[in-house]
């Protein structure tokens, strides 16, 4: 959506400009996009914000008034406000599918290109990918705790600004939310649009009663009502077993669902529904929300018993307000030399953990017979791993060391992009692309507190790479 | 920038063909934003998000495809949408100037329309006023942790998506911020662009110093370095020295600044200073970055003695990591009857605190003879508040009573929007306000910890209206 190619950190064009002063404008690289850390300490990330990436590859151009604005600044060399005017993003692009399961220090996307393209593009990526991927693994987060109970995205109005409502209920959707409070995700993806009222509405009749009799006759075959304007149970419950004996039974008519939207919800769904069950309302379903997440879906429904059956998520969700960060990084791993050799690249750190791994790399997922994630393992791009007989090992505990046997891989690293996007892939692709592999992942990863922590792995080749780079910078 | 108008929950459409039902379409009313708790435990928050919402509202409109995807759905009826065909926003929005402290519980805007329109922009309203404000908050919060010291700001890249990236380093930019990593923030509103070099530009040239030499020869009056890429002190301090020596002083140039953004910033910036000084470098600036916030910026500059003159401010910055929900609502206040009276409107809750305020009101800012804020002072919109003498109570302790005498007050909510933006402001002079209404504001209530309450006071009439529909409500 976004068209301006001026939303990239400024010191993008600084380096650009000086690489094409020094002519390295076809000095093609490989740069990863990989994180460190999984927000809230979880067991696994969601991948997302490709396809916001790849819109935007496609689309990059700069514009007259762009090189006008670069040209004000007066640092710029005509010459590489030239060759911006026919810029064109000529590189490739290798993927996760949006939608996988992700881990630290494993590379997710791989860019190739020139040293100035891949430089320019880095902050769009970062923030598409970062901010996506953020929100999905959030919720999945809740989307798990509220286990079969449905998961509705209500945050538009605490989302941090508006291109962070659209994209992070897609994010939401992927994983599993059932739909969204906000239309624009309807028209444009399909997502379905889910809502009841607000207070404003019951407030703007005589009576909360008229409220819900007028908006059953607007819509009666949807009726979903707000019962807690005044009061839950003495009035909101009272007045939908009023509107049921009224005006819905006699037409034939049900009542869907009511949504509670404040005080203690575990203690006033267990009434509600009793009420309504009495009462002849058991189809009708309980909706919650007011500041939900995981942590306090988990406890409503594991140690509150609370009747609940769709959970309205809003202001945590797409804020991601427990760990708000996803630290996703961008790193050169190789140059290409006058020989067409990849030259692998490090970036060394006191910590073992932040030393990037060099060179171009594939990812496998090995899966056991029974379909079992057994591990990630990153290779080099180049290498054959065979599915008879391999030998594993962590490279942070190398002496630790397996062999697995008749196992399946699945690469997960894959040309998306190249002059134009590979194989696009739906809304409901993605959605399946994460179920798929949920069913490989094992609950112990998805656990809320304390997860297993899942194995990535490395090839003897790239791991004795990797030790050869880090002692010829030490020295 | 958004240009649809079904960025909108679904349910306010819901709500509004049932009012064009019902024949409401002609219903006047008043709703308010307010906020209810500060973020961080903060002492204040700062407003901002006027000028998107107030954009929005302009352009707001409903294409052909828009009322497609809205008739697709079914529920709606021609005449509603044929009204939808139609609209424009015909109400009018009072507000605080952006910029402003604002305060818990108190209308910072007010809108004034038809119960349709009122309830189709409620979405947007809320979400850019929401992030905006919360960010404008987070950052002003960590601009006095800095003292003196300069901030940037540097998110773009783990910004909530692309229109939080924008507005979120335009909030910055309002409280204090000197500038932002982000080139297109330049461009739309002039704010500096910032920026030195990433590691990958120090790892394409074969050494540390060549890459140096190499940035100081592209922008010789601009030369910002990065210095940790292998180790600060071991070798990024010393080839700065170096570059110094052997090609800025014989140039009679300057080396500006260099950016840490790793490690130990209180040692490492200590110990560089003493290089920098020791070498005929006393004027070059540091720069630090790596996830910092209020409470780091605030112990390196309080109890570490760090050397540090700039901060670079990124993700904890830009998604407001350590509370990332700002809770603005939107609520009816006032619903004007045949006779053209406002019938004020009141939403109960168990809790004191959340029962809204009615009616249609003013925001005085009270000051002394000194300039210092007494209090926001919230009256009905007509009341005389005399500066001469005038009693003022805490609603919440009303026992507790105050004369204060020879005053001035400041008219906060006022008209801005009426068929189009009245007197919109620079960006220049929202900072401006920024910084005049700061003078006001009491060292005490913009403390990091423990701040003092900021008092928001009601006029005796209005306390008198709450109070009286809260007892014929729980009747």
């Amino acid at each position: 959506m976004i068209k301006s190619a001026l939303l990239t950190d400024f010191y993008e064009f600084t380096m650009a400009n000086s690489y094409y002063n020094e002519k390295l404008e076809n000095k093609m690289v490989y740069f990863d996009y990989f994180f460190r850390n999984i927000p809230d300490n979880g067991g696994y990330a969601i991948f997302a914000g490709l396809e916001s990436f790849l819109n935007y590859l496609k689309n990059l151009k700069f514009t007259k008034s762009d090189i006008n604005y670069l040209r004000s600044k007066k640092i710029f060399t005509e010459g590489f406000l030239n060759y911006l005017k026919n810029f064109k993003f000529s590189g490739k692009i290798y993927s996760f599918d949006e939608g996988s399961y992700i881990f630290p220090n494993e590379p997710i996307v791989t860019v190739y290109g020139n040293i100035i393209e891949c430089q320019i593009i880095e902050t769009f990526l970062l923030l598409s990918l970062n901010h996506q991927s953020l929100i999905a693994t959030k919720a999945s987060r809740i989307v798990n705790a509220a286990k079969n109970r449905q998961v509705m995205e209500f945050g538009a109005r605490r989302a941090h600004s508006y291109s962070s409502a659209i994209y992070g209920a897609r994010a939401a959707y992927i994983v599993g939310a059932i739909g969204s409070s906000n239309s624009l995700l309807d028209k444009m993806y399909k997502i379905p649009a889910l809502g009841t009222m607000a207070h404003s509405y019951v407030e703007m009749f005589d009576s909360e009663y008229e409220s819900f009799l007028r908006y059953a006759k607007s819509y009666p075959n949807d009726v979903n009502l707000l019962v807690d304007t005044y009061d839950t149970l003495k009035s909101g419950i009272p007045n939908c077993i009023k509107l049921y004996n009224e005006y819905l039974k006699p037409n034939n008519l049900e009542l869907k669902s009511v949504r509670i939207d404040s005080g203690d919800l575990a203690y006033l769904t267990k009434k509600a529904r009793i009420l309504l069950d009495q009462n002849g309302l058991k189809n009708t379903k309980i909706i919650v929300s007011n500041s939900l997440d995981e942590y306090i879906i988990n406890d409503l429904v594991t140690n509150q018993d609370a009747k609940i059956d769709i959970f309205g998520v809003g202001e945590r969700l797409i804020t991601a307000k427990s760990d708000s960060v996803f630290n996703g990084v961008y790193k050169l791993v190789g140059v290409v030399d006058s020989n067409n050799e990849i030259i692998p690249k490090i970036k060394i750190s006191n910590s073992i953990v932040k030393v990037t791994t060099p060179g171009f790399k594939q990812v496998y997922r090995l899966l056991n017979k029974q379909g079992g994630a057994i591990c990630d393992l990153i290779t080099l791009r180049d290498e054959e791993v065979d599915t008879k007989s391999y030998i594993i090992f962590d490279p942070l505990e190398p002496w630790k060391r397996q062999e697995i046997k008749d196992f399946k891989k699945i690469e997960m690293l894959n040309l998306v992009y190249d002059q134009k996007v590979i194989k696009k892939k739906t809304l409901n692709q993605i959605r399946k692309t994460y179920k798929e592999q949920s069913k490989h992942i094992w609950n112990e990863v998805k656990r809320l507190e304390n997860p297993h922590q899942y194995y990535v792995d490395m090839s003897q080749k790239l791991y004795d790479l990797k030790q050869e780079l880090m002692k010829k910078h030490l020295k």
